[in-house]
């Protein structure tokens, strides 16, 4: 806390990671590309899961868990999954060690090879399919709704705490359906889902889109993401929902007997978060004090920081502060009264906005004679002077109020950082310049997109759900174009 | 549900296995001693875990993520956990696969291979240990409190569901203390948590004790348990508390400056329970028809069964149930109503006994003329005619009876299970005939435990905490014993 963070405007890389590390949220483990997620980013991504695992529930899905390793056959069975994933990712040969005959500490034991090896999974649809062979026969099994929470692995070269590490922790929606009618529903309601909140409890608004070809899901028909934009101007993918068509039920075999006692494949989709929405959190909102968290993430909601300078005045304002947070704790608001004499005030001031607590509450012994407190709110950092009848009902409000203002400042944001443009030129100068989404048209062919992104390191994020169709030429080709797609740099 | 369960005095094990199948709890998958945990499984263990969590929370834990993979080397470092770890695990060896030149499919990319090999983790105290010393520097750093909830791997030859599987979900404790007095209270205290949890919620009688020297944790001073008693007579250790003592403090060289300007090695705990604890659950109170859960762990409390031969009364009876369900659900009761016209109410009848909810109220077209509804209990399978008005208040009340009924009939269970000997064929006659606990006296020597191990396949499963001094002599040697141990042949 003795050192202030590195300022966004200078290195913005670097003030991340200070961030990251300096609030508590994650730090690299010994182990190349994985973090160890500290308790206070932890507590995040609990109130993120709880929420998230309530909403699928909401939505007809339960829990299941299947397992970690993937033997090496199955990712060969569909053919371009194996091309996406079977290639950077962590191998198990062999299931045994041993003491070294020289004494020199413990090595593998060449005799507890594996027959097959077997894959830390990066993603699980290939066991997961081969599991509902089994789950399904008719059209009564289905839909089969299933989810999963757990750790996935993707060797990874360069990394950086929560949006890119060899193991991250998600959820992994699978499900199965009768028709592609319905598996195209399913696909679009978890990205209406995901949507929802990040809009809602991350107030990360986010373009809702399907993405390009090549930026497709491998072994999905149809991927659709929503994409957010950060602080610096760069594109973050924050979730994705596949349609898969038949592909994983055609290598799995997946039958079923329907209404009409025919024999068909069934349809699949897979959609999955992961603690990459970390990343997109602080990243969207926090400023160089700190994090800036959305009240409905936040582990702390309110702190209550007493000025004092004996133990009488502290006792007196312990009273008060009390009683205060447990009339907010009757609200549903979670409080943290910091009484310590260890720690000055300012320097708690500083501690709770490096953390991102949305409310701080200050009283002192003038605060106390005057029945008021002094009221911070962590994302604007205004401070007012309250009265301390009724303070729960007007802090309440508050917290709605910040949840709300921090949307409308990164939707002010991003509304400022989404640029039409008609030519080449156009685009690499708003690239280069101020970043944000790019809006051009592009001829639909995988080989300008790649072009593009050779030259310029701008990818189409997503083809807009809500893009209105206009007639247009691509901008790097001349080629003609039936709608403008969303281009940016991103993470 | 077509065919019976095997019964439990003819085939105890062959009836467990099927009964966690068909109930819809967990299966096989095709890879080596992984199971998958199929969505009424994972439902029961989403509520274990969500009352755990509380639990650990309420006494001042906080949740983190630490990597699934530990560096070969880091298991070197604590000389005896090595040998209780490191031994049958999986390894990774490399990162990359790649397409065989000759097309016959993927293989290991030789030149993907780690410099140092990766063991995924079968416990975390050594990749938590090398962390915990970028976080003590101080007497104020401690404690440190933290849990995780992970999976861990131990490869084993021969597996069961819940009971031995090569992955098991789980959450282990890693506390860090200023003294040893402060961690052996944690370590109690823990203990206490598990036993409370197993007694409270799942109904389960458990002798809390320590483990003698040969069942001890690898790398721990002391290891408490607690024991539970099953159907067949076999005891089932269901959660474990280790005093480290500065055991990985000094591997990881973690000390602190303590108050009085000193600097001293850091005490430490790890305290765990997983998926086996499903196992338990299932073994201490299921019967032939299936299975048998407390009301505090079942996913689905109470279903709702209408009896109706056509679609007129459906709907009549229907409104009322779905009265019923809801005055249900204000109590906090889950209800499901299952009003499906595809299969028969026998049939259904059936189906929620093998699922263990634990009460099944069915209505049929005279039950609502007369005002009443027939009520089942599932422990007891007796069934009542109640009175439809205040339904819900005579069922919130039978949910509890069942609770305590369940528990009270496996405590009795136990006792008459818990036998005193005092020779070695009495011992050895109790084990053959009989099963449970035995409590003998014993030498107090590893030498002897082994013996008496392989000659009867019991094992010392805990010395009691509440154990009486008793002076006696060792049922084996014949030496001088002070109390007697509990013994028995276990999971």
């Amino acid at each position: 806390m003795s050192k202030s963070l590195p300022k966004r405007s200078e290195d913005y890389s670097l003030w991340y990671n200070e961030l990251v590390k300096r609030a508590g949220l994650a730090e690299n483990s010994p182990v190349r590309g994985c973090m160890v997620i500290k308790p206070y980013g932890y507590a995040i991504w609990e109130k993120m899961q709880r929420i998230l695992d309530d909403m699928f529930k909401k939505t007809g899905h339960t829990n299941a868990y299947f397992p970690l390793f993937i033997p090496k056959s199955f990712f060969s069975k569909e053919a371009s999954h194996v091309e996406g994933f079977a290639k950077e990712c962590a191998v198990i040969t062999h299931y045994r060690l041993k003491n070294a005959e020289d004494g020199s500490g413990v090595i593998v034991d060449p005799e507890a090879k594996l027959e097959e090896e077997l894959i830390v999974r990066p993603t699980s649809e290939t066991v997961i399919w081969n599991t509902y062979k089994g789950w399904i026969q008719s059209y009564r099994d289905l839909p089969l709704l299933i989810n999963q929470w757990a750790n996935v692995v993707r060797w990874e070269m360069r990394t950086r705490l929560f949006l890119r590490t060899s193991e991250f922790l998600w959820q992994e929606g699978h499900t199965a359906h009768a028709t592609a009618e319905e598996a195209i529903a399913e696909t679009e309601q978890m990205l209406e889902v995901y949507a929802e909140f990040a809009e809602k409890y991350m107030a990360v608004p986010v373009v809702r889109g399907i993405k390009s070809p090549n930026e497709r899901f491998a072994g999905a028909l149809e991927t659709y993401c929503i994409e957010a934009l950060m602080q610096d101007g760069k594109a973050l993918q924050a979730g994705t929902s596949h349609f898969l068509g038949q592909n994983f039920a055609k290598a799995f075999d997946v039958k079923f007997a329907t209404k009409e006692g025919g024999l068909e494949y069934v349809w699949g989709t897979s959609w999955g978060v992961s603690t990459r929405l970390m990343g997109a959190l602080i990243m969207a909102h926090s400023d160089d004090e700190g994090l800036v968290l959305p009240p409905l993430l936040a582990p702390t909601q309110v702190v209550i920081v007493p000025v004092f300078f004996n133990e009488t005045q502290l006792s007196q304002i312990s009273e008060k502060a009390k009683q205060i947070k447990q009339a907010l704790e009757a609200r549903g608001i979670s409080v943290k009264f910091d009484a310590r004499d260890t720690q000055k005030p300012g320097w708690k001031f500083a501690e709770y906005e490096l953390q991102g607590v949305p409310v701080r509450i200050a009283i002192g012994m003038r605060d106390l004679e005057n029945g008021v407190a002094e009221v911070a709110r962590r994302d604007t950092k205004t401070k007012t002077t309250l009265p301390l009848d009724n303070l729960d009902a007007q802090v309440a409000d508050l917290l709605n109020d910040i949840q709300e203002s921090i949307y409308q400042k990164a939707y002010q944001f991003r509304a400022e950082n989404i640029t039409k443009v008609d030519t080449y030129d156009e685009f690499k100068k708003v690239l280069d310049t101020k970043g944000g989404f790019v809006l051009a048209h592009w001829d639909g062919t995988p080989e300008t997109e790649e072009r593009i992104k050779e030259e310029t390191k701008a990818t189409i994020r997503c083809i807009a759900l809500n893009a209105e169709p206009e007639e247009g030429t691509c901008i790097l080709t001349g080629k003609p174009s039936a709608r403008r797609v969303h281009f940016a740099r991103a993470y």
